[in-house]
């Protein structure tokens, strides 16, 4: 989405790395504290006509805190910015913000601060801080490694699909509100040795790359083992979409895909393939480069 | 500016107080590190046609780091949000980046973090962590304490007017390029007691009412006392503008307002007034509630 060069995200990064410390990862380390920081704006990460006040909330900080679940983190506050356009009432505010307040529930988050304005699209702009003894970045897959994801996948692109032509299914929900794997992330972190984590919110083949990237490893995966939401198959067919293609390049959700020695064995996570000496993703043995879901 | 009703951002702070932890203040303590976020919209916040790419990315930061100076804290680290219109440039990044780095060197400060991503507007959102052993609020004013004010102040709007009108006056600066008073927070907090502070971004009238309501307290101020900005008195004559109403509600300057006992005698550091018990602002006896410069 976007009409700027797709490689001007890596250009601006390159540029902010320059002379900074920067981890390659969306979470950063200060004293201890997790720290990321995310936004959503309309138009751009959402399209406002499909989605409620509530669910906007919901998944503007479900978005944020995906990210400190990827580090086998416990998010722990967070801060707001929050551009409201001149004709979003109190009203609306208050579903913004009753979207938000399930997973702070949940999680036992709390709101520190922030700042709001008028702005001439919805936006939010989220930080969240969270804390781990033992946090898991991009970078430390190993060879032999095996290759996990949790849940399954594909339904966030089907579900926009389905928004985008007006065709009444179940499947809208992942789109809507997706799943993050908060706990998971911390269950998996406190009870294997995970050598490397990333959730797959720019699509599994942009975040796989970006994995093996980071890395400097090569990701071997198993079409066949990807674990596809349960809609999707019938969906794909009744829509002559192709389900691979649809599954691989689906963004904004938050499954994590993370490497480990260990023989995992829980409901919540299917293996899907092993880890190699080399660089990039093979996807049944083919070298597969990123492409898919980017707000860039 | 922005034609949201006045009181939407009280009552959407009051929404987001229920149930949680805010300080009332711009800044955060989380585990001995001082947290504030702030955002700065093309439309907003800045007319863009007035600003360089430096200038907006010196003044995104400036604004957050303003923040800090505010408690007394010295700043750390910053987390950056970056929303880049479709025809924004790597070259123009560059500059905003170079607006940004000049702060950067200055404090010692450094990029942990962030976000880009394609936006209908230019938006900045920043997050900046800090640190202080005693960090100042707003809400610490005494009766008989005195009330202070850094530097000068009117330049910021009167900056504006000379950028609106198209006016060649060197007193454009002060709106492009505001100063920020991160040492001489530091500085004062660590030579004086200093019991409430309050940098008036929000301008003087609207952030003196801030302080006077957070701190429980009246504060009483000779408009006589208040340092102008050097060229604003000739700029407000040239161009018929009310002077002292043109310096109350000038917003987007970064002075730091504040109450001590003690006897403050330093160059850069104004003695206007006193606290007393009560409430509100009264200038030469009379009550001046806030209006402004707003973003809301």
């Amino acid at each position: 989405m976007g009409n700027i060069p797709f490689d001007l995200e890596r250009l601006v990064i390159q540029t902010l790395r320059k002379k900074r410390s920067w981890l390659g990862d969306d979470v950063a380390i200060e004293k201890g504290q997790l720290l990321t920081t995310d936004s959503i704006i309309e138009g751009v990460h959402f399209t406002p006509s499909f989605f409620s006040y509530e669910e906007i909330g919901y998944k503007a900080l479900a978005s944020a805190l995906s990210d400190i679940a990827a580090c086998g983190g416990k998010p722990l506050w967070y801060l707001l910015n929050l551009g409201l356009r001149s004709d979003d009432s109190l009203g609306d505010v208050k579903l913004l913000i009753h979207g938000m307040e399930e997973l702070e529930d949940k999680y036992s988050l709390k709101l520190i601060g922030g700042d709001t304005f008028h702005s001439p699209v919805l936006f939010l702009s989220i930080t969240v801080g969270g804390e781990s003894d033992n946090p898991v970045s991009r970078s430390g897959a190993k060879s032999s490694d095996l290759i996990y994801i949790t849940g399954n996948i594909g339904g966030s692109k089907m579900g926009l699909y389905a928004l985008e032509n007006k065709i009444d299914s179940p499947i809208k929900k992942y789109h809507l509100r997706p799943g993050i794997r908060c706990e998971e992330g911390l269950y998996l972190n406190s009870n294997y040795n995970i050598t490397s984590m990333i959730d797959i919110s720019d699509g599994f083949l942009i975040d796989s790359n970006h994995l093996a990237d980071e890395s400097k490893k090569g990701l071997n995966i198993e079409s066949a083992k990807i674990p596809i939401c349960p809609e999707c198959m019938d969906f794909a067919k009744q829509n002559s979409l192709d389900l691979m293609e649809t599954v691989l390049t689906s963004g904004e959700e938050f499954e994590l895909l993370f490497t480990s020695p260990d023989d995992i064995q829980e409901d919540f996570v299917s293996l899907i393939g092993s880890v190699s000496e080399g660089e990039g993703v093979y996807i049944d043995g083919k070298i597969t480069p990123p492409r898919g879901y980017r707000h860039f």
